[in-house]
């Protein structure tokens, strides 16, 4: 399997920056200096309390080491690993004053990455018989999109577009101002780069048929909110013309039955703007 | 009732700065640059697909202005108010083309924002008929500390401290190193300003015994995972002295039964770290 | 047509501030502001010196504008307009000071951007008699791709990837690695989204026959420095099966030979690393 | 011979995240990702492709170790050194993704800035004989000019003023609002600090002896625009007290003759508008 | 005593940074350039010229690693040391160019810190006898204020609040607008945090009256433009339920009067405001 | 006169942002928030306390309308203009929320540059009668130079260099690792553009005879920490051939009589780095 392939380290530091300034202010952690010398060392645990799958943990790492060169961290559970209530993760030791400066920040970048690599692991495992796979969206926290969709991957889902500008999406507005899927699809044939996918939302097998009449320049074809039914008839009617990706209102209790329509791809929101926090604690 | 603080408007800008900046990439939006032109307009509401309490509102307005000053925006239901399905919150004219550029980071922001805001409301609304309020942790998701910690006020919430910088936290580590609680509230007297706020820790009565015996030094107890029983007993031995804060495994199942032990405060991580998108959607 | 696509604003703006804080230092335009009144006000005229294709004309009206909100500008010749020498492009007035402080800044935009359209414009029309379209590739000068690129629109060219980031290239250094093409292929399909385009260079008929055994999998092949022969061969080869590109060593001579190959696209480093200047003046 | 003043360190690191920032996007390099594993190591060499002065070299090498720190490279062409087709600049080892990382950033700084020390380098040949130095202009790329300067340094010419901020350059505007050259170079005189240099340009022979009346207060004179007769007439009536600079429409041409005239400088915007590529490749 | 509390490290770094782009412009120190070559190395002492407290020695320090790593830096007086004149603070030793390309912003950082620190243990000297402490204002240079706070501390002194967010502040106009001072504090009780302290300036004895109808819920009392009588005539007033401080007019020939009321507290804006510069040499 | 020069706007905005941020925190003004309602609007002046000059009104004014656009702001003192106490320098009139969580910030700026506007002018008095100027050093607040420099403006002093990059310095240190005056100035003449003017600091008459052999090269001569007697006699010698500049130990009690000996500068750190504030208010 391929590894994986982490965020550009410029935008991992960018988002510690941001993070630290937020909780230093001007002046830092005043309880952990006026308790501490500075030579007081610790060691520490970063510790899972629950069962799932860990992402952030190399981030969390950067933050501890970033308020302190001096301390060091061991790598125990990396990025996409599964880990079960009790694995320690992280082995820290150094600094007290350092290390309880940056406990807060460490944990929630790796609590809230765990908690997206774990729900898409959860839902990675539902479709696990299909050949589809999981992919997320762009419904994530603003800022963080480049280490969310890394959780993603970390989680074993697929990426789908990290922005508005590496391909193309066209929505039932961009159909209804352009007069017809074909008429849209063929004004961003005039427009785009060689290198950029197409793909184009249908709601309806109505729509699916007219799309087909120009799947020659459409490369996804994205089934929104269809029924299970709408999705096999849609499914057989591409027949490998086009990548089909089936999205909406898709939850753990559906997934697996979407999946067994034959769509390619499922795409879930919700790994990401709805993954709550996996609990890890950092254990003296 | 105090009207509702909003962020700084420089923090606002800053955090629409760079979620525009993830999802325009070099180029911006594509498929909304082939399809329409430049002169194509809309009319476009944003709606509440559940029923909640918005917040984030007044920044996702701005996100559409920023994209295009042209925009115009209309406010209909402000942070801090709730909703029911298919109201609209914003009503919004101008350029399709950025229009739909705008709409994700305008949602990304309302949906986190407005999740938090609904979920604080639950907490607070289970805690109606006692004397507890509901306050956050410093467990938000990073960069956006102001944003989130301005959405648990929308819901309702007050805010615990916003860093590290801004009052006095003693835990069990500090406790640990200064050897007592009397000792480590000391060792933080002879430094802090005299405009710091100091709260200690404690996850047993006994340690609550100990921290009474330095009780003029201390403005707030946390009293940490605690029994409903042992909550009790807590303010009965504070009896005022010191405000109270339960901590600590609080779910909207028990809040209502940790409220009534009669603290002061109830501190939920959920509230941020856990908080799930609140559905709004972009109708044209 | 479609439009032309401007880069988005932020980019621009972060351009020009990045521009004016090198030419004003910590005082800006000391001779101006020694020989100018606050209130000494001029017209003057943005004029092509030669004859070619526009660009960066909208950002040096903005350049104008931001040194001084109070100048007013009005383009007559838009991004991507053919003009003759003499040929106004913006008529500007205003503060003297603030006009004479921004000129050099906005024609150092617009010359640098429009000598890319006004080259790109010239392999063009080369090729105008053909189906290939010309294109651009990653050597833009360090910091201004979005501008490059944007300027090679408006002469005409199609853009090529924007990054590393959002299209697949292999090349041979990744072939070599991955012990040939297909196994090289065929890792990138186990880890690439399925928004993402992917090219493969091939230096050699060999090796297009070898790719053309995993051609389902692959978009866009590159037909490195081959000669016209080979590239017409190559052509045949793929027959519709991938987009095919030439590219190496391209110049105003041979593009129109190349484009009768029956190559769809043509991919020319020198439109952005090697264009000079396009002569634009200030007149008062 | 003094050694060549490189930019601040602080300039390039700037430019040189700027330049990754474009070319990663939010994931960075997904071909060498997938097809290489983490462990995997190449050696590299930067190489000419054609003869000439290399200038980013070392900016280069910096481009590599922010990419990846463990990379190590070794500078065998310094900048500011002539090379011949061949000839190896730079040894490169590390890991292999990180080296094809960051090669098109390194390429696109050496092969900028050595295409303008070439350039640079030519114009400076052709006045060996006399005592002219080659100066360059503010007709720089946006946002480069304080590595493109130098590169003109590199190539053995002689920087013109950095900014509209460190040197007085009195132009025909300042003139005409001034009522004279005169009564401009008094404008300045009484609010311009004493470490400031005054420049006055003139067009005809005319305007050179109204200047001659105040040539206590200048340093500097642009002759621009001037016949070679007239370079020589003004040299003479110049007679030392100013330093004498040739400027406007200067080729490698033109530019032994205007340095016989027995100019002190020859002032070039060429040497950065229009500097093409110089061809460099990275050879595994 | 509790060690000096350091600003965080990413503040220093910026102000650092900031100083170092004023002072280098485009091209850094062409004088140490033109006259030294790269190999040139010197050892050179920081030197104090007056007596007093240092701050800012190891931002000095830091000073002269960031312009060439290679420095180094032996820290003879800490921050917050006394010193005489002739004492040497940091010893230096390394590239003589960066050496003198750093001195000046590093000495502009110490001296103005040192400044601060040395006027701040002047006014805590003059209370010495008394229990009083001397605190600062928000009376800080714009850019500096976590710097000048810490050298404050370095002084001797407290801090007061760092901005607006992190204490209340009821000042004369609050008070007006509430219609009362019970009536603003009530407000205020409504909407602040448990973890904000409350100040309340007063500049009667009938105000302080009013202001103890309330005392419950206001932490500290700042006792405006009192006279010495009024002053101790509030001490015994307020018995312990407030902090007191005392401002306004406050200067070294008065302050020890002040302290002799009884307040806790004197604050004082001068120690920001208006410290002057503490002589520091680099000696070679 | 030629009208005062203001600092770039960038610099002015970016200052102002830095500020803000530093009293902002993450939540701003709790107080005013918490006692004012939105649509509570007031009427405010910033009175001078003190007689002097005031500079900074105008970056005061700004700050006003940045934290709230709706703010409207008369300018009754300019930048430069004397004023005697109780004159009233600013009109206010808007949000009483916005203007309080402004004023701190607003006065900072104005306080210190008024400080140091006050201050110079006292210096330029002193020397009305003479023919010398006073000018600033590069002994200014980290972070605030453009600003303090454009204060010293203000004051009716010059401008000595902004960076060590726009003016040549050969000091002590030089002279001796370059084997003496001649020998460094010869150094620099081969490596610095032809904008850049040579100023050489001698601390004796000894030293100045050798900088005379080598005048033609030379522009200024510092001469350091001389006696009234040395320094007619320096001037004697020079006689015009360079511009001669005093300094060293300068204060209001000696400046007269630097002045008397007939140098045409004075420079004096004091005036950035030990101004005091100038005392301003905000009255409602």
């Amino acid at each position: 399997m391929t590894e994986l392939h982490h965020p550009p380290s410029h935008l991992i530091d960018a988002a510690i920056a941001s993070a630290l300034a937020e909780d230093f202010g001007l002046v830092g952690d005043i309880t952990s200096h006026a308790v501490f010398n500075a030579d007081h060392v610790s060691r520490a645990s970063v510790v899972a309390r629950r069962q799932g799958t860990v992402a952030g943990v190399a981030i969390a790492s950067r933050v501890f080491t970033t308020v302190d060169p001096g301390i060091s961290v061991e790598v125990l559970r990396h990025d996409g690993q599964r880990v079960d209530p009790g694995d320690v993760v992280l082995r820290i030791s150094g600094s007290t004053r350092a290390i309880l400066s940056a406990e807060r920040v460490a944990l929630n970048f790796a609590g809230r990455l765990s908690g997206i690599a774990t729900l898409t692991a959860s839902y990675v495992a539902e479709v696990a018989d299909s050949s589809a796979a999981i992919t997320d969206t762009r419904k994530t926290t603003p800022g963080l999109r480049a280490l969310e969709k890394f959780a993603v991957r970390a989680g074993g889902g697929r990426n789908h577009r990290f922005g508005l500008n590496d391909a193309v999406m066209i929505k039932d507005n961009h159909v209804a101002a352009a007069g017809g899927i074909a008429s849209a699809v063929n004004r961003v044939r005039e427009s785009i780069g060689h290198t950029v996918r197409v793909e184009v939302e249908v709601d309806t097998i109505e729509q699916l048929v007219e799309l087909l009449s120009v799947v020659e320049f459409v490369d996804i074809v994205l089934l929104d909110n269809m029924s299970l039914e709408q999705l096999e008839q849609a499914v057989r009617l591409v027949n490998g013309a086009m990548v089909t990706e089936a999205s909406g209102g898709v939850t753990l209790a559906t997934v697996k039955q979407i999946a067994a329509t034959g769509v390619d791809l499922i795409s879930v929101g919700a790994l990401t703007h709805s993954a709550t926090n996996f609990d890890l604690g950092l254990d003296f």
